[in-house]
């Protein structure tokens, strides 16, 4: 189990470069290497070398992508912080209580994101869509907003924490196939919502949302490779059956 | 108990103005309201108003003190954070395991003062020694030298995290529709098998204990009501198809 080489801390469209530096200076005091930019609005930047300290090491290690999906690359587990509610619930817990399990899936050899939104309005509802789980930092329900690069230390803080206590009894959980890879769940997704339409199933007197229901599904459950192999063959016999008729 | 009355943030001598900003909308995130300055370097300041964002209204409360002592007034508890190891050992704890005694000390309706030291040097051996206790933030050994602000956030969360454990304030976790039945579950599975089957995806290639696979997928996940009708609706919507062909 190692929190520096599975887990990777991914900041969406940072607007201010000195949250980065000072973000990847957090993430150092607990113990975290690998940093993930996506689209940033300043960067490379020298605000971001003076915020970022003596962690300044790990700057030239940063990993710059234009978009989640390359961010999520080889990525089993996807966490996004969001303290808002949705209108289609997401299973969003307070950090303290399911950073163990976070903790967890990092010992069952899964690789894992957290995702970070914007400084301004944190993740969309696509994004944090793509999310395994979601959690939220308590906080004072009059002024819940931390700074970016606050959450990021808090956030880590707990996982180091937690990562300790752990280590003494750590007892991996057995599975007996490896877990999907994200990206591979979401086409899976996309699949499903194809042949769902296919079907016309969306059209009658069915639920709000469904989209947005589909993908809560998919993703919370962590599903395996064969399982997502699995249901493509389902889809794929599926579609086939409708193409022949 | 009440963290916004009974615990003083004191920051001693700081130099840098924006971290009294960042500590003082960390801390308001956190439902802490009083903060006193010892001697600062640079206060009043523009950069305090610009990093405390939407704490701006607790500027004009900061108590600002020419020395410890004058700080300390009406404080019955004191709490110095401290990383260093002194020539004499203190009661040095790590945050998370003394976080509860420091609540006790509130519920014991004792005012609580917790000490931040210089952002260089930290706290001298005089003003430790005016602590009852002291605490450390557990952190990657390389490299623990969390931002001032950053330790004020931490330390708040920490205590904030406690505070509302014990008084059992943590809302419980909201979903918008509710579990599905267990023996609906288990007639959705069927169901899944049987349109499985009619589609001949347990032939060709399929995996070893592709029923028992299909169960443990459709039981961890932990379905709604909503998700388990939209399941049935779409294996029905693919059946009717298989049987207008």
């Amino acid at each position: 189990m190692s929190l520096n080489k599975q887990v990777k801390i991914i900041l969406i469209e940072t607007t201010n470069a000195g949250n980065i530096g000072s973000a990847l200076r957090a993430m150092k005091t607990m113990n975290f290497t690998s940093l993930c930019l996506v689209n940033p609005r300043d960067f490379p930047s020298e605000a971001v070398e003076t915020m970022a300290a003596n962690a300044k090491d790990l700057i030239e290690h940063i990993e710059v992508a234009k978009n989640l999906d390359e961010a999520l690359e080889d990525i089993n587990f996807v966490v996004g912080t969001s303290s808002r509610t949705r209108k289609v619930p997401w299973p969003n817990e307070p950090l303290h209580k399911i950073s163990p399990r976070i903790i967890k899936e990092i010992n069952n050899k899964k690789n894992i994101a957290i995702l970070f939104g914007r400084e301004d309005r944190g993740l969309t509802n696509d994004e944090l869509q793509r999310c395994n789980l979601h959690v939220n930092i308590p906080a004072n329900s009059d002024y819940p907003v931390l700074n970016l690069a606050m959450a990021v230390q808090v956030v880590c803080y707990q996982l180091f924490i937690d990562n300790s206590l752990n280590s003494q009894n750590i007892k991996s959980e057995y599975w007996d196939v490896p877990m999907a890879e994200t990206n591979h769940v979401q086409r899976l997704i996309n699949h499903f919502i194809e042949v769902a339409e296919q079907l016309e199933v969306f059209n009658k007197g069915n639920p709000r949302q469904i989209g947005a229901r589909i993908k809560r599904m998919f993703t919370r459950i962590g599903l395996d490779e064969m399982e997502v192999n699995f249901m493509r063959g389902f889809l794929a016999a599926v579609e086939k059956k409708l193409k022949d008729k």
